[in-house]
């Protein structure tokens, strides 16, 4: 049933939704796993700003970094292993939008504004955009 | 307009798609993760089965023992820490479900046999509907 | 003269010491590599009492945190690379046991009450006494 | 009742078993973490003599490094982290001894001969047995 | 004397060698974190032209695939965490630049080839002479 | 250029940058990666001293402790892998040194004054002349 569903949204929509991330290639890359670990960010920075417990921030602090720095990682590998020369051409903004994309998870570190984490998740769905217009031409 | 999209199917279909994987918790849980990783163990087994390169077919070895390592992981937290007692009330094949499905991906680096990776799939799936369900309900 | 005294203890206790934990299978696994990790929890929460230290309070939680990880990650490991059908059905709790105790694990890190660091080793020991009668039989 | 027998062997044996890891400092260190390894070194050394499985032989490779660099990784905090100038002084081979111990941890990552990995047990031992007697004074 | 010599070579060349790489930001950099590892894979691919032992070949590919990771890795972060956008102004080479290097550093994954580790290895010097010339400016 | 300097400057001084650090080995080693970690707590701990931002200060101790645990590994990694017992023999402070350089470094976690970040340099450069010289006979 649920392959059904999926079927009949990958008709309607232009959305694919498996690809390549191991240098093989094997092929799997998927915008997602960055966005995953960034709602995850956007959530801590809330919770922190309604917690008074004092652990609980310290954690908070300390996992947001970790996640922060996946995001990071998630999205170089998207940038370096998944996109081609035809690619560049096609979207001139791709590598200024990976620098600041990645540069924002940076900054998301210093960060318990969840502002922040909105504007992160923003230039993961511009970055999503485009992935999915070259995954569309395939 | 990709969010108008995303908010319409949410009322259309029983699916939601961002969750909690971080102790802290953040909420944020997405099978999809597991799921990423044994697609590209897919992809390794069939290309090492057609390659002849010997520098290549060891890379697939070692990248599937990594990419199986984080199945067993992604699935791990999933069954720690976003299942709760209600949910294994529910649904009472949920240990021996995750149980079979990590012993599953183990053997995944044993073996070059695609359709191995094509029945850990197959148990990620079953995961994910259980996983789908226990979201419905909220 | 260490080995004669472990000789004579391997037959005067059901104790056994050293197993198998790498998925190839090594055949080495011991449950005591997540109760060093736990007794390092009990005594870091007994310390952060104890201590007025601002920069050792924060340290102290940051610790605890990767402990508490590398206790989830040794019993996830026994409970899927170790245990084996038979001995699910012989000691029925076995599932239930390994998630009540990862799931305190997990809480560990949210805690600096040393009882939460006492209750895990309680589980650990309860995982322990399981491991050594599956052991015996052999 | 294990709990019992292991006061009844704390008072008989000069052994203790449980220590510290963690530059907090915890306080809970053990010999045996690097033990575990070692052992699962000896015995990837042998089952990679007995077989013919060209997939398994490569993974056994790719474990056995894994190990050996655990192997170094424990024995190199034990050294830093636990030992003090007293025991230098009381001891004095042991900075040589730890030096051997992970020099030759570094060679079974080359060696797939069975004997290497039990030189390894031997000088782990060596230490075991000098860290005992530093509890002992205790 | 080493702090006087460099002081001396610190006013003769347009050198300088420490900086930032922890988003914090401490301000230390230095694309010889990238270096240090490119030299190891041209020297694992040398060796491994040479080598006939089979345990040693394999274990060659895996290290250089650790290894190529982390020069992808310390080009990634001089990318986004040291380079500023006055610097991407004044090299509008920049981006392209880093894609091509860390693109190459995945290559070298594949090859075994001494020509490709030399190639990564010029590249990571045209990055270096423009991370001095930013530095010189300061 | 930069090479006709560098060959320049290799005549001149007694110095050498590129050597071996994977147990291969590939023969590249070089004091400078602790050193790069090492600069990085120093600065960490200035910061910390003039910052009032508490998340600032709370990610300075988390980012410090991960620095300076690299330290201590490339110290370790240097100490067995790249000296020999013929070094051992002619600088017979060579044990003691790394065991006080590791020591060190795991005490600058617990601090955050400048001057502890700085003996940590002393040493290191301590550690580099010894190597240095080691290369110089060659």
């Amino acid at each position: 049933m649920k392959r059904l569903i999926l079927q009949i949204l990958a008709k309607i929509l232009p959305i694919q939704t498996a690809y390549a991330h191991c240098d093989l290639p094997c092929g799997v890359y998927n915008p997602l796993q960055a966005r995953i670990e960034a709602e995850s960010i956007l959530n801590i920075m809330k919770k922190y700003q309604e917690s008074k417990d004092e652990v609980f921030k310290i954690r908070a602090i300390l996992i947001k970094e970790e996640r922060a720095e996946l995001v990071k990682h998630h999205l170089w590998v998207l940038w370096t292993d998944y996109f081609k020369p035809e690619h560049a051409k096609r979207f001139p903004q791709l590598h200024d939008l990976f620098w600041r994309a990645t540069k924002l998870a940076g900054q998301t570190k210093k960060s318990v504004d969840p502002k922040d984490g909105e504007k992160l998740l923003d230039l993961i769905d511009e970055i999503d955009d485009i992935f999915k217009k070259t995954k569309a031409v395939k």
